[in-house]
């Protein structure tokens, strides 16, 4: 892998801001409002932010680098896929019950649902997530998809995925946005108002920028060529040392081209649907 | 230009998105708001979401892919590059009357500033595009600057240009929700409240939908690496068609390994500034 140092620090930086994103949420919800339960009321909404922090931003997020980490690729192919949508059913399954929790406190306090911008894009992303997943199994995990599909919809699959998760950033920045003005309004419960920066504000405010940093980490990693896991042939068939060629030259057709040349016979070997599956944006 | 079809079907739902992203602007501010002026109020306020939506979303939007528009492919390097730095110079001075307007409100109404997630990621976004724009001057205008310089810093300019363009589409989102939520508070001024979604706001929330699709619209052309620029040494030293065989060969890295041998030898010609500048993600 090229600049190894560089991948571990961004790695060790978003496993970093999406712990503190995750003590953050649940600090909010357990020191100042009220805890955690399921009674239908404000405390089961505070599930929201928390299942949605660790799950849509935190699970989803490393979910989409998997296939990034060097110290998997001696797993088979079929291995990683399983891994990848593990993540991604764990983040789906979690998206169901916090949407049942903010649905359940909206209900019984008579609340309308879906009238605020970010119950438009979070419910979009979640049911584009729940689509990505179904289309994904269809497309990667059927053995009998033709190449040629898994081929062209490899680059779909992963621009979506990758937008879906800046929509669940978009969407977590709105849902913090809607729920402090709501609940420091006016300075209600002895708290001084949103605008006047009380310590929940800064700790939540705070909580918006990790996650977008985290998002950060999450897509420089996703987006790097030089960090994609080695084709599957590389490993199996031609060996270690060419691989190493093949994977610099991969890099090398964005940076020096130098290096074409000499293993551009063994190009060849490589087949449609590994060529696919590498094409991260 | 591979798909060239798609790419302009793209490049037209783009220029869709973005015109009916400034006229829902304009006819929120217009219709709803009592208009624009310069009046320390809030006909004032009403030039932020004005100007951001024109400058950061759309202007900035259309500047990250003026290099991918097939028809300037015959323009010099250095036109392309005062063009994209003239997008951006345009979104920067336009933001910056845009957060004059804002802070103009809030000091005469006296609102503390810089208190919402909002204003901290907005902020930020427009203070991280004008040191773009320094440092990306610095970096590819000069022309003493080193060429190894210009190659390192390549992927780091497009990656944070693409990831401001996000916070710049994230920070709008948050902007429309506190704007719907301050204003259709308890229905004052004979309107109904957020939450019993008055026209006005189905109107908001569909411009925050559009600013979002335009941004899915950019951000899949920008990324699209068979949509790149080719580089400048092909078509100045070698000739339409073995710029047309590499442009090829560039793409089937991530498709189709098998052209890679016929125009090898060519790929020698291609320096490393012109490699570096084709690094987009």
């Amino acid at each position: 892998m090229e600049n190894f140092r560089q991948f571990v620090g961004f790695l060790v930086a978003a496993a970093l801001l999406g712990t503190l994103s995750v003590v953050f949420v649940l600090t909010w919800v357990l020191q100042w409002r009220g805890g955690l339960a399921w009674d239908l009321g404000l405390l089961e909404f505070n599930w929201h932010p928390v299942l949605s922090t660790v799950g849509f931003i935190v699970i989803n997020g490393f979910g989409l680098i998997v296939y990034r980490l060097p110290w998997t690729w001696n797993f088979s192919k079929p291995l990683m896929k399983y891994i990848h949508f593990g993540f991604n059913i764990v983040t789906s399954v979690l998206m169901v019950i916090s949407l049942v929790a903010v649905f359940d406190f909206h209900n019984s306090k008579r609340i309308p649902n879906m009238y605020s911008l970010h119950s438009w894009i979070g419910l979009a992303a979640v049911i584009m997530h729940a689509l990505q997943i179904i289309i994904g199994v269809c497309t990667f995990l059927l053995t009998f998809t033709p190449t040629f599909i898994k081929t062209f919809y490899m680059s779909i699959h992963v621009f979506v995925g990758l937008f879906i998760f800046g929509m669940s950033i978009t969407a977590a920045e709105m849902g913090i946005t809607e729920k402090l003005i709501f609940t420091l309004r006016s300075g209600s419960n002895m708290t001084l108002p949103y605008s006047q920066s009380p310590p929940e504000a800064i700790l939540v405010n705070t909580l918006g920028v990790f996650i977008l940093l985290f998002g950060g980490c999450i897509l420089w990693i996703a987006t790097r060529p030089g960090w994609k896991r080695p084709p599957e042939h590389i490993k199996e068939n031609i060996g270690s040392e060419e691989g190493s060629i093949l994977n610099k030259t991969n890099v090398s057709t964005e940076t020096n081209m130098e290096q074409v040349p000499e293993s551009a016979a063994r190009l060849k070997h490589l087949n449609l649907e590994d060529a696919g599956q590498r094409s991260t944006f």
